[in-house]
C-alpha cells in the first residue's frame, strides 16, 4: 500500500480520494492526530478511512496505522494527486531564442520568454509569462509556475518548483556612499540553486556581488522570502513566509525558520537550529539552538525574560515599597 | 448632493473636482479635520469648498457640513473618479482557452491567459499579462490589474480588485521532514474569495492543503500581505502591508491589523479586535481586544511594560542602592 | 587608472577582470579590508592585484592603494561590467499604443505593453512582460527589468533601475469604515520618482490618495519594500529589504534604513538618521539619530535596556532577597 501502514478493520474498503477530518467524504481517507476525533467520526457513522498512529478498540471505521499519520496522509495525497507532467508543447506565442538549448520534452506556456544561452532540460515546465534570462540553466523536471522571472546566469537543479512572481537573480543591494551620492556596486555574481528546491510566491533571491548566492538541495522557501546576495543556505532548511536573510549570511542544514524572521549581514546560523517567528538574528547561532526575540537569544531564556518583563510594573512597586521602608527605618 | 452634507455659504459654488488641503485648487472641494486649516485657507482667499464636521463663523469659504468629513470627501472622490468600466474587448494577443466560459462584456488585456474551465462573469476586467488558471471563477465586475496570477480552482466574488503582482492559489507551505529530506504535502484545496475584496500589490494567498482558504466579503488586504493555507478571514477585516497570517489561523470580522504583524499557525483572533504594527500574535486574541508587541498582549499593559522597561537601568541602580544600605546595616 | 589609486608593485600587471578574495583568479583584481588576507594570498602565490587602503611591505602581490578599497573595487567592477545599452529594437510581440510617444532609441522586450499617453525617453530599456500605464513617463536611460508594472500617471526620472516584479502606482490603502462596510477612498494621486533611483524586486510603491507619493533622486530601495500613499523620501536614502513606510510618512535625505523596519502613518524621520533592522518607528526621529527596537528609541539607550532586560530574572531574585531580609528584620 502506498501509505505504508497496517490496515485495521475493513480491508475491502476502497479508498477513492482524500478529505479533511472536519469535512469527511464517503470513501475517502483522512488522518487524525487525536483518537477522540476518530471516535467522533465513528459515532457519526462517517464512511472514511483514517490514518492514525495507534489502534482504537470498538470502532467500525477502518484505520490505517502509521507511526506518523501526517506523513502517511501526505503519501496518500501524493498518490491521488500526482505531479503535473510536461505536455512537451511550446505555445506559439512563447518567444524562445534560437540560441537557447531546449529539450524536446519541455513545455513552455503562452508569452513566456527564453533568452539565448539558456539551457532547459527534459521535462521542465515553464508557465505562461515566465522569463528565463541569458545563460541560465534549468534542470530536469523543474517547474516554473506562471509569471516567474529567472534572470541571467542562474543555475537551477532538478525537481524544483517556483511559484508565481518569484524573482531569481536581481542585483544584490550594494552601494558605496560618496559625497556625490550612492555609487552602485555592479552585482556580477551568479545564483546557484540545488535540486528539489521550492520557492514560494513573490519571493526574491538576489545574485551575488561576485561568486554565487547558493541555495542547497531540498531547501524550501515560503512566500515573500528575501534572500540577499552571497547568502548560503544548507540542505533541507525551511524558511517560512516573509523572513529575510541579509547579505553573506550563512544558514546551515536542517534549519527551521519561522515567519518574519530577519538575519543580519554575514551571520552564521548552525545546523538544525530553530529560529522563532519575528526573531531578529544579529549574531551567530550555534547548531541545535532555539532562538527568539530581538536580538535573538536562547528561547528558554527569552521566555523567562518576557515573563519577568510583564511583571515589571509590579516589581517597580515592590522596589518602591522597599525604599519607603528603608527610608523610614533609617 | 452626492456627499450628503449640508451646504453653508455660497450655494452656487460649482465644484468641479477634488484637491488636498495642502494644495488647494480653484473650484475644487477638499476636507478638513481641523477648523484652523479652513481659517487659514480663508485668509489665503482660496476658492475651494471644504467638507468639515462643524460650522465656522465669519469665513467666506463655502462649507459642506458632514459628520465624517473624510467619508464625505471619499464620496466626492467617488463622484469625480468613477470606477473603470469594461470595454468588452479581448485583445488579439490574449490567449483564452476555448474551454473557458467568458461573458461577452468581459475585457481582457494584451498577453493575458485564461485557461480551460475558467468562468469569467460579466463586466470583469482582466489586465495585461494576467493569468487565470483552470476552473477558476471570477465574479461580476471584478478587476484584475496587470500581471496578476490566479491559479487553478480559485473562486472570486463580485466587485473585487486585485492589484498587480498578486498571486492567489500558490501551494501552502507544507512538508513532512523525514530522514531522506522534506516530503512535500500536496496542496489540493481551493481558495474562496468573497465579494468586494481588495488585494494589494504583490500580496500572496495560498490554497488550502485540503478544503479551502477563505477570504470573506469586504476584506481589504494591503500590499505584500501573506495569507497561508486554510486561513479564514471574516468580513470587513482590513490588513495593512507586510502582515502575515500563518496556516489555519482564523481572523474574525471587522478586525483591524496594522503593518508587519504576524500570526502563528492556528491562532484565533476575535471580531473587532485591533492588532498593532509588528505585533507577534502567538495565541488567541479575544473579541474587541487591542494587542501589541511580541508576544502580543493587551496594548495598555504593553505600554506600561515598555515604559517600565525603558526605566529598567534606573531600577537596577535603585536595587543596588538598597542592597548597599541593607548590607551596611546588617 | 579607472580606480583612481596608487599602484604599488608590478606596474605591468595587466588586470583582465575582477574576483573575490575568497576565490582569487589569475590576472584579476580584488579588494581587501584586512591586510592579513593579502599576506595570505601572497603566501599562496596568487597572481591577483589587490585594492587596499595601506601599503604592506615585503610582498610580491601588486597593490592598488585606495582610501576606500570597497569603492575602488566598485569602480573596477563598473569598468569591467558596463551598464547595458538599449538595442533600440521593439520586439514584434510588444503592444505599444499608437498614442504613446516612444523615442526611436528605446528597447522594448517581448510581450511588453505601453499604453496611450505614455512617454518613453531615449535609451530606455523596457524588459519582457513589463506594463507601462496611461500617461506615465520614463526618463532617459532608465531600465525596467522583465515583468515590472508601472501603472498610470507615474513619472520616473533618468538613469533609474526597476527590478522584476516591482509595482508602481497601485492604489493607496484607504477605506472609510461605515455600518455598511468599508467605503473605498479612490486613490487619484500620482507617483513621482526622481533620477538614479533603484527599486528592488517585488517592491511596491503606491500612488497618492491625492497629490503625489515622492521618491527623490538617488534613493535606493531593496527587495520587497513597501512605500505607501503620499510618502516622501529624501535624496540618497537607502532602504533595505522588507521595510515598510506607512501613509504620509516623511523620510529625510541620506537616511539609512536596515531590513524589516516599519514606519507608522505620518511619522517624520530626519536627515542622516539610521534605523536599525526590525525597528518599529512610531514617532518622529530627529536628524542624525540612530534608533532601534519597538517602539524605536535611541539605540544606545535600547542596548542598555536590552542588557538590563536579559538580567531581569536575576533582578527579581535580588528584590525577593531584599524583601526577605527586611521582613525578617522588621
Amino acid at each position: 500500500m502506498i501509505i505504508g501502514g497496517e490496515i485495521v478493520g475493513d480491508g475491502d474498503f476502497g479508498v477513492i480520494g482524500t478529505c479533511s477530518i472536519e469535512n469527511p467524504v464517503n470513501g475517502h481517507v483522512t488522518f487524525a492526530v487525536n483518537p477522540v476525533d476518530v471516535v467522533k467520526l465513528d459515532n457519526e457513522k462517517a464512511v472514511v478511512a483514517v490514518i492514525l498512529s495507534e489502534k482504537i478498540d470498538g470502532i467500525s471505521i477502518p484505520l490505517i496505522l502509521h507511526p506518523k499519520p501526517r506523513l502517511g496522509f501526505t503519501l496518500a495525497l501524493r498518490h491521488f494527486y500526482p505531479s503535473a507532467v510536461s505536455s512537451g508543447k511550446i505555445h506559439p506565442s512563447a518567444v524562445v531564442s534560437d540560441g537557447a538549448r531546449v529539450h524536446s520534452s519541455v513545455e513552455i506556456g503562452p508569452n513566456a520568454v527564453v533568452e539565448r544561452g539558456a539551457v532547459i532540460d527534459d521535462g521542465v515546465i515553464i508557465g505562461a509569462g515566465c522569463y528565463v534570462g541569458q545563460n541560465s540553466t534549468i534542470g530536469q523536471g523543474t517547474r516554473l509556475y506562471p509569471n516567474v522571472t529567472i534572470m541571467h546566469d542562474v543555475s537551477i537543479g532538478t525537481g524544483c518548483i517556483f511559484y508565481p512572481g518569484v524573482v531569481v537573480g536581481g542585483d544584490g543591494f550594494g552601494y558605496e556612499p560618496t559625497d556625490e551620492g550612492n555609487v552602485k556596486m555592479p552585482q556580477v555574481g551568479r545564483v546557484e540553486i540545488g535540486n528539489n528546491v521550492e520557492v514560494g510566491a513573490n519571493s526574491t533571491i538576489d545574485r551575488a556581488t561576485i561568486d554565487a548566492t547558493e541555495i542547497s538541495d531540498d531547501v524550501k522557501l515560503d512566500n515573500l522570502v528575501q534572500i540577499a546576495h552571497n547568502v548560503k543556505i544548507g540542505p533541507h532548511t525551511r524558511i517560512a513566509a516573509q523572513s529575510g536573510v541579509s547579505g553573506r549570511a550563512q544558514i546551515g542544514a536542517n534549519v527551521v525558520i519561522a515567519g518574519q524572521a530577519g538575519f543580519n549581514n554575514g551571520v552564521k546560523v548552525g545546523d538544525s537550529s530553530v529560529i522563532a517567528g519575528q526573531a531578529g538574528v544579529t549574531g551567530d547561532v550555534r547548531a541545535g539552538k532555539i532562538v527568539s526575540g530581538y536580538p535573538a537569544r536562547d528561547h528558554d531564556k527569552v521566555k523567562k525574560v518576557i515573563a519577568a518583563t510583564m511583571r515589571l510594573p509590579k516589581l517597580v512597586e515592590r522596589v518602591e515599597k522597599l525604599e519607603k521602608i528603608i527610608s523610614e527605618n533609617k
